[in-house]
């Protein structure tokens, strides 16, 4: 059974590049073992991150995200059973919604940035999609 | 929560393009911190104006517009909570109707002329999607 | 309000190039002060019009028809309130069926003649939105 | 090809009883025999009446009508072929506004008034079969 | 053309009975002459009203209110054209939320209070269509 | 933003009845101030949950859950934002499956057990529902 | 494969008491074996005739009745392919129309007569239906 | 009123080309003076022909053919009231079925034959436009 | 994850009630282990049942059936995954057709027997259902 | 009548090239008889195949298949009547999936492996029209 997940976050401790390039490689080295694929966008102290898998296999993955302090007020979004992954081209994609269009933003959203704490998890999937849609996933090689 | 509002007033005065100039560059000061965006269309002495933003912003505003006197005979034809902004790209766009083809006007309204008050919402929001589909939205730099 | 008639009468006297031209000039003088828009089809002695623009409009003109003794057999085929015109292009476009297709005609028809009063009214509208669609529509210079 | 018409008119001399007892008379008279029948209502000098029956018969009384100096703007408010009567039991029923409640008018209207030449011929279609599935049709023997 | 127009607004006073009495006695003396039908909730210093009738006349009436300085925060909830009337029955029906179900309350909101600024429009207007299915409309005469 | 959420859970030591007293209790004493309601099912040492609240309630109150370390294997069966609460009767309902008729538990599971980590989380919400529409939920006063 | 077939004709002689009986008895002795159930009405000189069964023996059965030729102006009104009978429980169960009340004649036609040839198939079948559902179908015993 | 009817048969003696011929010139004789469009299919003896006409037109055809002794086994497949012909074009399009490429015969079929005789109505319609669709009917001068 | 099977079966040797007493003993023994309900029919040497229960437990059941001798032409007439079973009341419930109504079996059938070969399996399914719906399965106790 | 039926296997001996061309050859030399067209994959040693044509006929072969001791797990994926098939350009295509993207069977499944014991049919009934789409489909001569 393929679950999709979505949820975000805020970071404990300030962003760096250093910070992404860990959970990156993290994911790069867990996810294939555990067939998960997903999207990590991160704007500000703020994540939002998709993950597509086997229902198990994202659960245990949700639990450890949860259960990890360096997460403060994590938040469900988007939970649902799929017949089909939306990311089953990237262990784990990449957006940084800095280098985003503000526009695009401001689509779903009352202002350019990314706040999924105050919309619906509905827009925050249909920001998500129209991403990718676009293009503007990046997936650098570990 | 984003909303989209649709209202059409007239003048209390007669209508310059010094007047037009004013509220444009009000909108272009103003809308952007409020996260509002929207497009104003014109013809002889009637208004009409799309806003879309935070459901709160956008009624903050509709509140001074309504009590703001220049205003006659505000009257609302749509108010929509909505997933996503149809004018996201515009701070304010801008729509001369003096300049729009006759035949695009007929296609909604009983005579070439703007006269929202005299046709459903329904009608008047249709027109302005076919005027951004047809890019006939202009947004001059202030 | 915008509303859609459509309707099929026979001439009381046959019907020659000149009357025709004299109900496409009447039409092309007095449409467009009163915001109507149409076309108007003939085949051998029957006519088929259709009439749009504002409800009150649209029935004062179908009154003046009906009580116009010119017509006989007068019989309402279609009639609808509409978010749009379809016809809004035309002050009164028309069309020769002497010069259509046969198997245009046939295709919403028993026989390939324009015998609105056999067939329903969906299949005359029909009829007519296909010659618009394929541009047979013509709309001479007064 | 059943068809069902709906059209309002103002009366061009005041209304009395005796001229409501002769339309019902003649209704009664000629209808059977054309195979017509329908519901007429009237509240002060307005009449509104829906006519069912074969295509050909409900244009004829139709035409009638309209070339009737008696009725003044006469206005189409529904047309529709159809696959069955909504008033087959009545040759013609007859509803007088001036008994009806007050909260049932206004439900479909701006205010408690029949008044069909303001309101889209679907709210008046809908306040007749309320008053039909409300049994508030009478139909009195000649 | 019928609207349905809800909103709701603090008080810029504390509310007494008095208070809600003199507007539900304003809205019994003109409503009915502007066709103004409708529904007033309050809890604590919260208003909740829908209006319906004519578009020109709930404009007129919301314009009013928005400019009187007695209502705060003034918030459109939700706006529609509409076919047909829900409150046709009241000149303006009444619901004091202190003694409503706490379970109804929170059916459609966070918590158990009237909070239409936090919940969508469509939740408020949920509410409002329950309790008046379930009779809790009082309408006490003047 | 009311969001319902459904998981399921193993108990990390064997169930009594003193735990399940233990977590009514503490059910009824916080959820209130939460504004959060619900349904808890238990069967063997499996525990399936129904969550409904704000969604910032909610999600604190379930990242509680997991990182309550006598939950072993928590999942997520079923999430989203709802217009309106299914269980908004009751603080935290209780259903005791060894008192379920066996051919319930059938109709949604491969065997007569609580397993909802074996079937969808449609099938776990659809048991759910029937158990509270055949009224097999209890609440018993702290 | 189930399909059901209606048909109408005219009888080329006048239609007595006996040929109706003779017709009856036919079916009453031959379509058990061949699985045919199905309802005939007959009025004035018109035949209107529903049957049901197996494809081939329904065909088999309908090329019987066009090669007879006591039969004219055979006309199909309606052909499926059905998932179900509609008159299992008769082996040809029996209308006469000149003891149905008129407006049940009128409701789906432009006269109270049966005249099948002049309306759609879809209008006859649902005539039938009716029928059917107000039970004034007979069967009597051979 | 137009229909569309399917029909297969057999030939009560072996076709010859000749045969084939002499159809096709009667149906291009007699066909465009009695308003009949269609397509005619053949596969060893069997024969699916598809017409199109006024429904008297058609049925009128019809039982000419269930007569014509040259026909056996004559079955009904598909029989529609319908609003559009889909073979306007063709006063009797031909298409040899030996010359169709096999898995197109059988994408409709058990087997690479033409047997409407074993698959529903369905099937063999959607095999017919299939054909036309991909131009493989063949229409010879006389 | 829940499947329905339905197949029929015609017995090798002719059918006694010991047989069909011995095919029920056995479901009744093996079937509650397995977690499978169904129902069982038959009438003359024809056998249709349906099976319901888990993907893997059900296709086991059917792997040995299909391998049983004893059964000749076993023949798929519906599979299907499901959210919930239809029979989960009946270890096995049982139907012998030789007690049901006759026009019950000619709704869904050719002929009043059950010959599940020549009918579409959604057909033979709506008898099944039906016969549960109106209470004639029986279930005896072993 | 059409099926199409799905199933999955595990070879009850190691797969070899071999073994492959084997079961290949045998279905090229008697399926075009039996009218079955389809499609094989195997990956591992886990076969999932796809078989569409008569009712009879693929049942016949099902039967077969089943009582092949050289298959150990069978298992019915997906089975329906079906309008059309989808496979009928194969006697019988081959994919090794060993050749396949690994991206493309993680759409569909946990991880990228053949594994449709695990994931619902409508999931591999998906890949399988993926592959067939995206032309992964071989189909050697024999």
């Amino acid at each position: 059974m393929l679950v999709r997940l979505l949820y975000a976050s805020r970071a404990a401790v300030p962003v760096t590049q250093q910070i992404i390039e860990s959970i990156m490689q993290q994911s790069r080295t867990h996810n294939p073992a555990m067939g998960i694929t997903g999207v990590l966008c991160h704007g500000g102290d703020v994540f939002m991150q998709a993950l597509e898998g086997g229902r198990e296999a994202v659960n245990t993955l949700y639990v450890k995200i949860v259960r990890d302090t360096r997460h403060r007020d994590v938040m469900l979004l988007h939970y649902a059973e799929v017949p089909e992954r939306h990311f089953a081209g990237w262990t784990m994609g990449q957006v940084n919604l800095a280098k985003v269009n503000t526009s695009l933003l401001l689509k779903y959203s009352d202002r350019p940035v990314l706040d999924p704490f105050s919309v619906s998890g509905r827009a925050s999937l249909a920001l998500l999609e129209e991403l990718t849609a676009t293009a503007q996933i990046i997936c650098r090689a570990g």
